[in-house]
């Protein structure tokens, strides 16, 4: 990505084993995400270019002399951050926050919207999967790289539990893996605020209850009426704009839990006091999706869930910088990219 | 109160029982909340004035026909919110979100800063003290009304636990209160940011081992550097003004939770980005100290807390409203109402 709407297919120099603790891993499905049309919509003109793309499974090519838990042919899930697996942040679960840790697709480490990426501190990065695998279950295991952990952590955050009152706010793939996250927490009730048809529709497939269409004032009304004047025990925020996190704040009951995973794209975040004088919890940030895999693993391979579903488009790496524009768009929900 | 600095003793009509579920409570002991300070700073002149006070402990002087757990003659705690005690909100621990409560000292319900105050829902709302009470005892009692409660209620949201590293900003009463409480919760290491000299050395008695007297960044920098450079665990939050929250919200480590009973004065939280990345919890809002009165009741009576040694002035109540100059002045503490 070279600035705001102008993503190009460039041939760079190979990606390689630098460090020790690298692994060189060649892609095999790659994705757009949501966060990454912030800066196609903001980034100011690069004269070098960003290699974008923090979401991947591929197989591992080269390890470094250090790298101990994975060979050469091991097929991989990468979380969208590095991190060591041994600091005392990846101790408490927190691996975006790894002291040696950092992220996939930034001015620092190259991204995996590529055919190979450079992969930090592999041993505590990537996740091995188990062999045998199923061509079918692509899709759904290339979530966890994101998009599926990404939920989970807003629904953990937002205290998702048996019997809770659920809302999702935002109906992009996050906004859905959040709804297939609170059904398999075991929410009785799951609203999700989104207003396009094919998502929402994706939505109650995945365990919504309910689908609230408006917006703003609109839309805490109708949540409230949903749930005996209350709102919520918990909310999944998925957005990250000040409207959607206004929202989210109105919607949740007194002693209730915002668990946000979409970026925030303000310093400042609204209804301070609203929050304060009911109690609410705000809680969430980048998902250590390093630390879900395990957890999620077994139902994504025993088909309990199927996040994959929110993939539908499927592309070349040719045509990523259409994928980009597709997402923007809003033409696709998320746009896959098969190697 | 008439107006921003004008407190004045009147002669009113006297409280009395209006509902059935009402008591009548003659107030022995009430005080001054660093809260009230806010309208005695900012509020707008009123013809009819406002009776100020949510802090009491009184004896019941008459009770309404449906009152069922109290006798006239029981001496009586009276937490700064009046509930039922049986909605889902108050089964919940969160009685200041009752769906029939208020607050006393307000527009609706007068306050306790008075010779008598009339307590709505007072099954609810009351707590009877045990019998044999011992009058060196009252001030700590004094405080399960509000500031040793919401200095709890803080410490609950901020999850303090045993081992954990906690930081106070503000060394109000409530924020000593919150010392006590991060203390007999287990903290570990207990800064206190503050910086009267007074204060901050009862902080020490009551547990804190660090102070931190700067403000701002370098007040982040010193909680960093007595922290390992991560920050603290835990942070109560016991002021309300946009930067105490946003010092509160940078010196929490990454995974860390701030528990905020400071009133806020912004409708706007800062820091809405480093707390995001972070992974940091924002919790807290009006404690709940009905909830926690049986829980910290034994501490006080058996002495393992001294929460009343906040009280640093003790009037009648004639002098009110100098109470209230030098508590804004920060002459004083904490004021005690004495009648």
């Amino acid at each position: 990505m070279f600035g705001a709407g102008d993503v190009r297919i460039e041939t760079v120099a190979d990606a390689r084993v630098i460090e020790p603790t690298d692994a060189l891993v060649a892609v095999t499905r790659a994705c757009i995400c949501g966060s990454d049309l912030w800066p196609y919509k903001t980034m100011e003109h690069s004269e070098t270019g960003r290699v974008m793309g923090h979401e991947a499974i591929g197989g591992v090519e080269a390890v470094g002399a250090d790298v101990r838990t994975m060979k050469v042919g091991d097929v991989v899930v990468m979380p969208f951050a590095y991190s060591d697996g041994t600091c005392v942040f990846c101790h408490e679960g927190l691996h975006t926050s790894c002291v040696h840790g950092g992220f996939f697709g930034t001015e620092e480490v190259a991204g995996a919207q590529a055919e190979a990426v450079r992969v930090p501190l592999a041993d505590g990065t990537l996740f091995v999967l188990p062999g045998g695998r199923d061509d079918a279950l692509m899709p759904s295991l290339l979530t966890l790289s994101d998009v599926m952990g990404t939920g989970h952590h807003a629904a953990v955050a937002a205290k998702v539990g048996p019997g809770k009152t659920v809302a999702v706010v935002g109906d992009g793939a996050v906004g859905l893996c959040g709804v297939i996250a609170a059904r398999r927490l075991g929410a009785e009730q799951i609203i999700i605020l989104g207003r396009h048809a094919d998502r929402v529709a994706l939505a109650r497939e995945f365990g919504a209850t309910d689908v609230v269409s408006e917006r703003g004032d609109e839309a805490v009304e109708r949540v409230r009426e949903l749930t005996g004047s209350f709102g919520v025990h918990s909310v999944l925020e998925c957005v990250g704009l000040e409207q959607s996190m206004l929202t989210a704040v109105s919607i949740a009951r007194p002693g209730g839990a915002v668990g946000r995973v979409g970026v925030p794209q303000n310093e400042m975040m609204p209804a301070s006091q609203p929050a304060f004088y009911n109690n609410v919890t705000v809680s969430g940030g980048p998902a250590p999706v390093r630390a879900y895999i395990e957890e999620l693993l077994p139902d994504v391979l025993e088909g309990r869930i199927e996040p994959g579903r929110v993939f539908d488009r499927v592309i070349g790496l040719d045509e990523v910088p259409d994928g980009y524009r597709a997402m923007n768009e809003r033409e696709a929900i998320k746009v896959m990219v098969k190697l």
